[in-house]
């Protein structure tokens, strides 16, 4: 009963991200009913608190979730941050791999998935759009866009179902999204507990919270200073590996080998650079496209030398 | 200090899943020196057996890992498959969300991640290139390829340096590939029990280990009957969501409903689609494109009633 080859290889397909973790949502962290709601408000949340935190705005988040059946709620969620000029709407909230958290803070979220992970989610287990409002800047002009829309799994995007402009005197963003087959709980695990300890650990945020059964909580604020916008961190040059060296290579428009090493690394000073030089017997000035996996390996086995 | 809106857009960037993966290669399982090289041999034993199962062939795998330096390995990794064709050699091992392996069979390994994975992970710590081996019936023909390949991580595709066609007299894949910040061990989570657990629950194949001492363990096979090939196992409708439903309506060419859940899900008679006409008034003969979600909803209850 031997197949052949060519048999075999007529089913290979190629996935989109969306239709990857479409299959493998665990991976995303939604796995349980009580668990997958929490993962839900951690990635709205923290997207709340790291877009406040980028702009310098005190966080204020309102967070409500109905309970429309059993396991079934729509969850509506608002925060006053800076918002999302309209172009990017979709790429926040559908499309997977995409995010703007890939500057050296120490940010909140994670890597692109947290917000089109709840779509993909909510999507999956109830079939229906989510809404999104997000207000901006633009220019010196506020702006207030309503989205409706869809995540094509299959392509990986946004499909935009409605579109409405609307006045607004402030910025930020929101969505109203329902899920299924979540379920809210007081347990460690649970929605309600994720709350109250994220507002510990970021005592500069309010949130406002009502729960299923209409109860509302403030958690008020315990300061009115705003935590100062992290400095983006460069790479320490202890922590850089080879790959990390030769991806900066490639991805640079420096001239010389040197400067993409002081300017992209955390104390490597001119010094340094001499140092790393009299060690390796490398010519620091070379163009940095033409640095060698050797080369790299060698000045990381300096790095690692360096006190 | 306020940011403008624009200025915080700047950064946004799109990934591809290699460049993702790349960031989170502890999603893969790659975490830890011992974990990482068993789950390398993981991804290329389980891809032979696969392979061997889906055209009934007896496996017979060689895996020799030579020790170049601390935690520098070269690992040589062949077996007696089908072979890749060309087309899909750079696909199979350089792309990610790209795999075979999306019949409903029970197969072994991860979904499109495993071999390119290894292969992400082989660049991210040696920045060499992996040698690639396929031997492959093409028509009547016996075809043998081998290629230098590099995953271009920025696009998610494979590089293809070298390509040299060789005579073969049967056909059979492997891989030759090094690693760096990996480590072999006897222990638990080794490699080496790692295989001694595989031949054990696959008792039909026959690995051939030489270990980086330069000693050989053969595993022979304890029968010598291929286990029959699984058949497709369609979902069984109790497990299937609306989401799945509509997932398979949009991608059907069938051209009424009835006919894409009977032929889709098992155990889905005639008579059980009466039933399910009868219980939710939905006309069966419907266009699968036209299906809505509370549609399918209905169906799943149905199907959840269903003895």
């Amino acid at each position: 009963m031997e197949r052949d080859t060519s048999e075999l290889f007529e089913e290979f397909k190629e996935l989109t991200a969306s239709e990857f973790f479409r299959r493998n949502k665990q991976m995303l962290g939604f796995s349980g009913k009580i668990r997958s709601l929490t993962i839900v408000f951690h990635e709205l949340i923290t997207n709340s608190l790291d877009a406040c935190e980028e702009v310098g705005i005190l966080p204020d988040i309102t967070i409500e979730l109905k309970r429309l059946g059993k396991d079934h709620y729509l969850l509506t969620h608002a925060d006053n941050g800076p918002g999302i000029p309209e172009e990017f709407i979709t790429k926040v909230y559908c499309q997977m791999f995409a995010g703007s958290k890939f500057r050296n803070i120490q940010s909140r979220g994670q890597q692109g998935l947290g917000c089109s992970g709840c779509v993909l989610l909510s999507q999956m287990t109830t079939g229906q759009p989510v809404k999104i409002r997000s207000r901006y800047k633009d220019g010196n002009q506020l702006k207030g866009i309503e989205m409706t829309v869809k995540l094509d799994v299959k392509k990986n995007t946004g499909i935009i179902l409605d579109r409405q402009e609307f006045e607004t005197d402030r910025t930020g963003s929101g969505i109203e999204i329902e899920f299924k087959d979540v379920s809210y709980s007081m347990s460690e695990q649970g929605a309600y507990e994720y709350i109250r300890r994220t507002v510990i650990g970021n005592p500069h945020a309010k949130i406002v919270f009502k729960d299923p059964t209409g109860r509302k909580y403030t958690f008020d604020r315990a300061t009115d200073k705003i935590p100062p916008l992290p400095k983006e961190v460069l790479p320490h040059p202890k922590g850089v590996t080879a790959d990390d060296i030769i991806y900066l290579c490639k991805s640079t428009n420096k001239k010389r080998f040197k400067n993409l090493l002081m300017d992209s690394l955390s104390r490597v000073s001119a010094s340094k650079i001499k140092e790393i030089e009299e060690a390796t017997g490398l010519d620091m000035n070379k163009r940095p496209k033409s640095i060698t996996w050797k080369e790299a390996e060698s000045v990381v086995k300096q790095f690692d030398q360096m006190k």
